[in-house]
């Protein structure tokens, strides 16, 4: 199975359906697969070869799905840029998977002449969108007025893409999964799930993000037209659902949270909605029951992965949150996959007890791109270790307990901390820091940043935001700061995080 | 993904749930686990190496799923045998696939001594039944008697198992297929069909078909218990029905007519009855409608496919039943494949024009074993070709019209004409002959011999089916008998068949 498979059998089933619907831009699949097939023969035309990693930089548009799906049409690999990243983080990601052609959106442009300046190979940038195309960008148009060309129809162990997740490291590691992977990942989790057939789906994660491209892959395998959603303003979100009469999306629970909180909720008609996807954490009973009253027609979904994973490890179906211990865990293994519980060791430990998460099967990403041994420590005997730990309930049901790679999970997003740390420890008169993620009834969690401070010195949430923000993304900058004079130490003198998190919550 | 995958997933998620249910005798997942691993271990032990075809000579048995998944766990291939042959058919496949290993059930304790003599190779028998196992063969209890080994998790592309088809030359033809090819079949048609999760299934097609073998396949990964029908007796299986409260199966329209009709009907609950895969032929609105009074909390899919595509082709779905085209149709390509009608050059036709059908995907065979020529002839290009004539309509549904390679569907059973006719053509006094498929009310189609014969000379049904019964399997034998002297000819000289049918329907 592979990416283009769908535009071939969508183009001959249902060739005036759309493939994507932005405002009055609507897109049909007929009219997809021509453009698309244009786009790639221009790629060709330009020297973009098979093995050439081609990035896409884009909120969620109509032209990321065109472009993607011609960059594995050409037979190339799609290489999403994390826009919400500073202009260094995604250079290093260009550098390393030594990116020279490049897809930007209409929002993005203003980056590209710094992005140009970090990255010396990146000697072209297609401008995809429907703004002017600044002096010495390529235009879509120019790519479009190709000749098409055949669909390369690769085999399943090709690369689809490299998908970039911030590392524990602090340096991102680009994780590269075949097409294989990601379309076996998302038909065993439609299987599961038993998600609808036909519809509209809104794509409203990030798609460069694995959650938010997969949600896309889901929608081109149910034969859906998907609505693009640049950003997640709850009202627009609502409006959009209306709208398009919206059948399906991927939504983490802090979403859900702010469109069932939202004053306006009762002004929209949200009765298409068939099936929300949701991951990243489970969801509370109240917040399931309030959106099942906004939803009404509505059935509810979470799939808990990981990039790495293609991204779906385990689902936890409709039926399944009728039971109350069920409705906590994160589901059952993926049909695709098997799952285990380790202790240190790699020895499977039993029922009920606590270890790593380690999952073995076709969805398993082939490699960190340029990091081997990052990847022979990440896939060691065979398991793709998540690093996230857990245990199994007597029913079988995965229930994830805490981030062994210590990881904050702030708006769906996924958050280092000792990336947060390297800059809060270099902010003026800092001594050591911590970073740990609070609840917060917003993002799910917060990132704080506990500090200790030199005789004298001080700080203000504002100016560590400001210093923050000048090296990572916004999202990662803390959201509250603390000072104190003393921490819980381990007996090798390490900070015990979990013991901060415990006295804050 | 691989057969066995689903196993340790069973195990780890419900351990005490049936594997199998035959009567009073329920085998739990972890129970079938540990017999598996054992009967396994035992293989070993008698030196089945992982290359070797094994073969399983049985009814639908609790004993044919734990023997044919221990195959797989050990690292060899499963190679299914056609009861419904002559010894000497059986022979052949046995001769072809190179087994020396085969396991054997009480129903078929009798031939084991004629295949032996005809397939000096096959040296160690094993008796997996309840009766007494005979002299020279291995009792099944040695084997579970063995130490347990572990899975060999076989990587999708090894072979899974060799599926006999009856050859259009009239020599069988071994298809070799994968784990991938068969599990990728498997997964995309419940993901396509929307199929429910666990639940009871009667696997009622021999599951030495792909037909049968791909309902316990589903039922594997569908988290089912199976319930396996050792014939098609239409009261048993609606008690089975009732008594084990089934809630999925795999029918051919004959098999649904003779429930539907059974006089008894009216006195079995089938209300558990959840979702009824048919195939072979598209299903009467008449015969539709009266099984969803019988059936009356079920949904119908049609599976259109051959063992060649592991073997889904095309779904259409309970929904697509309520449109009246759609449902004279196959349905819309499985989302695991590329479809496209071609004419004799390999090239595409037009929408609406009749053509072969042929497929493309990770579900097409690997070869037919020991026949690189015929291999080469059915996947020219890299497409298999069915040998199926067809075409599409203008919402993509496939409408199967002919089938070009000239064989008759007879409850359910192939029946290749050329095959039968090489029998008849030897009848005393017979000059020339043709078999073809005529419309049956209980059969679907009825073998029909039209035959020329020598002055003088005279034939009875009933003495023509009792010489081709000596030659092969009696349901390809004549249902019926024509005396002709002339025949509708083609500018070459040769019968024409297609005219022959018209003729009679």
């Amino acid at each position: 199975m592979y990416l283009t498979q769908s535009l071939h059998r969508r183009a001959q089933g249902m060739p005036d359906a759309p493939f994507t619907v932005s405002g009055d831009r609507v897109v049909s699949n007929r009219d997809a697969v021509d453009r698309i097939s244009r786009i790639a023969g221009g790629l060709k035309e330009h020297g973009v070869a098979g093995d050439a990693n081609v990035a896409v930089l884009d909120l969620n548009t109509d032209f990321f799905f065109l472009t993607s799906a011609a960059i594995a049409w050409t037979d190339a690999v799609i290489v999403p840029v994390n826009y919400r990243w500073s202009v260094k983080e995604i250079a290093y990601s260009l550098i390393d998977s030594a990116v020279e052609v490049m897809f930007v959106g209409d929002h993005h442009l203003p980056l590209v002449d710094d992005i140009m300046t970090a990255v010396p190979a990146l000697n072209k940038v297609i401008h995809a969108g429907v703004a002017e195309t600044p002096d010495g960008l390529i235009p879509l148009a120019d790519l479009l007025a190709s000749a098409p060309v055949e669909d390369a129809h690769r085999d399943g162990t090709q690369t689809l893409g490299i998908f970039y997740t911030g590392g524990t490291t602090g340096l991102p590691k680009g994780v590269v999964l075949s097409h294989r992977s990601v379309l076996t990942s998302a038909t065993a989790a439609i299987a599961q799930a038993g998600c609808p057939r036909g519809g509209t789906a809104l794509i409203a994660a990030p798609a460069f993000h694995m959650a938010g491209f997969c949600s896309w892959v889901l929608s081109l395998i149910q034969d859906q037209g998907a609505v693009p959603q640049a950003e997640f303003v709850p009202r627009e979100v609502l409006a959009s659902v209306e709208k398009y009469g919206v059948t399906q999306t991927t939504w983490v629970p802090t979403m859900i949270q702010m469109l069932v909180d939202h004053p306006e909720v009762g002004d929209f008609d949200l009765s298409s909605m068939e099936m929300i996807v949701y991951g990243a954490s489970p969801i509370s009973t109240a917040l399931l029951d309030r959106a099942k009253a906004v939803f009404p027609n509505c059935r509810f979904t979470q799939n808990y992965g990981m990039t790495e994973l293609s991204p779906t490890a385990t689902v936890l179906r409709d039926e399944d949150h009728a039971h109350p211990e069920h409705r906590k865990s994160a589901g059952r293994p993926l049909l695709a996959v098997l799952l285990k519980i380790v202790d240190a060791d790699d020895n499977e430990v039993p029922r009920g007890i606590v270890g790593e998460i380690v999952v073995k099967g076709d969805t398993v990403m082939t490699e960190y791109l340029n990091k081997p041994e990052e990847t022979a420590r990440a896939l060691a005997g065979g398991w793709m270790h998540t690093g996230d730990s857990g245990f199994l309930d007597e029913d079988g049901y995965v229930h994830v307990v805490d981030r062994i790679k210590d990881m904050i999970i702030s708006g769906g997003e996924n958050v280092y901390s000792i990336e947060v740390e390297k800059v809060v420890a270099k902010y003026p008169g800092v001594v050591q820091c911590a970073v740990i993620g609070l609840p917060d009834d917003k993002w799910g969690e917060r990132v704080h940043a506990v500090v200790q401070l030199a005789d004298g010195a001080s700080v203000t949430l504002e100016e560590l935001r400001e210093f923050c923000k000048a090296e990572i993304a916004g999202y990662k900058a803390p959201g509250s700061v603390e000072v104190v004079d003393a921490w819980p130490l381990s007996a090798a003198g390490k900070i015990l995080k979990r013991e901060l998190r415990a006295q804050r919550r």
